[in-house]
């Protein structure tokens, strides 16, 4: 396998945009081209990543019309990937995976998704659809309801109170909108107060609305090479050290809700080939779609103890200069999650902390960078691991 | 590149199904895999395919359920493709492409649809968000609309009388019915005539009836793996010899609707890969979704010269027993269009043809063999030639 590289990164701003599905990637897709002193005529595939653009915009197949708006050339295939939360990390893994093999020099990875366009109790219900449709969804269950009976399950085997528990995930979140504050792509700017998190709407028991993340539009887009090509055209590459995937299938499945499998497994694969371990990364974006999943993804990568990461926030550990800085973006929570693209926005914001460009936010001394995205409830985890 | 080689294929029959996609994809995908001489428990990754399962079945991410119902290992992860109708051919290619770049040994790649589940009048509607949202649905078109366009530029463009068109086309839709009353599988098992489909209800003039592909249940699977490894588990492997994919946007782009520039790259793409042309393939099984759509495919992938196919039925050069012998599995046409689940149907039939094991309808002496999938209206085509 050859080495691979990101040059050229791009994101739009992240909230609530009356632009189309199309619109936003291409903002994002043509930004990271040219960043890469490329121009589309270059590209030779698109991995584009959407979730529901056919319930969003009544567009199926969206992946050739993203490859029109940007002047691809025919030759260039586009293909769309959906993996629900994790789709554009999937994306961009198959487009490091083909790259790595030689089949391609050159290509264009990344996502959109118009989510907030919809409205929260019609994403709600829409996004559900990525739960099991005949066994889990016939029950009621979304999303909410998932993060919210893991979180009782890891108070109870853990033997926290949940009041304790609930005033850290809270934590979590204070941590994450202050991050947040500090990005100006963020969807939410604004510090809130463990106070703020506690009073809000009980949305799923013990999830209240600030332990949520918001749905938001956006697209984000990158550019991968073969490393030597790379260097000649960027001065700061970005090397994809090891990828990793894998599927848990149903939660009829799982026996642990505190323990999410498929991370286990897909961050061992990113570790086994970077060839390193969680104590040499110094800043991670993951998916912390609701507060108690940020506490669930720190332990099954192995950044922290089954049952310990709860205090993660709450000891500033994970805070900027912690020593583990972990979404330093905003995260989902704050920077905000349009489904498709989040995947795409994580590498931008590892790509930007390892090329010392986040101003405001940067981590010091960033050498390797992870992101972790989790699709449905726990069906597809995929992880990518970043270095200078 | 590593060897590649198609090990077991399987399909359900396809027609009217009360299963759901997740039970019709874990029949094909547990048939291939016994087939292979493999258990569940071997399979690397899955390459999944499935267009609209939101809407039949409010299921997306459809992956990892499909990879539990089939016992699969967590480590393997399972990607869901979408393409339009070429789904489950770019699902497939990319399969071959990550076992070929030894990345997986040995994979189970395919698709399901249950797209008859929905109706005609709902399933028209909603696969005709495949076409362009915002240029192309607003106006009100769909697949037959495009289609009909298309046979109607051929008959100006080319000089040709649309009654004598008609005919020609009438005949597509003869040998591919009299193909599908041969296979068992097929959705349609009457052979009709010529009149059979002028006397038939106009759709979107001149496409009556009988010059469309039904909506069909369905699912088809396969294994594929290292070419040494498949040498060992089964007799008669079956070797990727090329494989093309190439995007075309949308309509607005399109300059000739009698001329698919994705197909005229992606077929260019395979042969050269392959390192043979079209007088090196005895058996095709192409994109016959309308009667004019298989006189375009025959010209873009060079069969035929431009404006000279739309007598190779009436004339029988590809019937069974022909030079080139065009859908033996009765095609799109009869066999059926599971959507998500047509390529790999396509790439059954290949398989089992270059194996000798097709009975009534074998090609005899089939050595070469190709695999054509239109997504969209033009938007995506992918191909793939197979070889003993």
């Amino acid at each position: 396998m050859r080495e691979v590289a990101v040059l050229g990164v791009a994101m739009t701003k992240f909230g609530v945009s009356d632009k189309t599905n199309l619109e936003m990637f291409a903002e994002a897709g043509l930004e990271a081209i040219s960043k890469s002193s490329l121009n589309p005529k270059d590209i030779q595939a698109l991995f584009f990543g959407n979730c529901l653009g056919d319930f969003e915009e009544g567009q199926l197949h969206m992946a050739p019309f993203a490859h029109a708006e940007l002047g691809l050339p025919t030759g260039a295939p586009a293909t769309r990937f959906e993996s629900a939360c994790a789709t554009a990390t999937v994306a961009i893994r198959h487009a490091a995976l083909l790259v790595g093999a030689g089949i391609y020099d050159v290509v264009l990875a990344g996502g959109t998704e118009r989510a907030a366009g919809m409205g929260t109790p019609l994403a709600t219900r829409t996004f559900a659809m990525a739960c099991q449709a005949h066994h889990e969804s016939s029950a009621g269950i979304t999303f909410p309801g998932v993060f919210a009976m893991a979180a009782h399950m890891y108070a109870h085997k853990y033997g926290i109170a949940l009041s304790e528990l609930k005033r850290h995930m809270a934590e979590v979140a204070v941590k994450n909108h202050y991050h947040g504050s500090l990005n100006p792509k963020a969807h939410f700017r604004k510090p809130i107060t463990v106070d703020t998190v506690l009073n809000s709407m009980m949305v799923a028991d013990p999830l209240q609305l600030f332990d949520c993340c918001p749905f938001s539009d956006g697209a984000a887009a990158l550019v991968l090479a073969e490393a030597n090509k790379a260097r000649e055209l960027v001065e700061k590459p970005v090397f994809i050290a090891g990828t990793g995937q894998a599927s848990a299938g149903s939660l009829y499945l799982q026996r642990d809700l505190t323990r999410i499998k498929a991370r286990e497994e897909a961050s061992r694969q990113a570790f086994s080939q970077a060839g390193i371990g969680p104590q040499d990364v110094q800043v991670v974006e993951l998916h912390d779609c609701f507060t108690i999943a940020e506490i669930l993804a720190l332990e099954a990568m192995g950044f922290y103890g089954f049952g310990s990461a709860y205090k993660s926030a709450s000891s500033r550990e994970t805070y900027l200069g912690g020593k583990l800085v972990v979404n330093p973006s905003g995260g989902l929570k704050a920077k905000g999650h349009p489904i498709g693209a989040t995947g795409a926005a994580q590498v931008t914001e590892i790509v930007e902390q390892l090329r010392g460009e986040c101003g405001e936010r940067q981590v010091n001394g960033a050498r390797v960078g992870m992101v972790d995205t989790l699709g449905g409830d726990f069906g597809t985890v995929c992880n990518i691991i970043l270095r200078v």
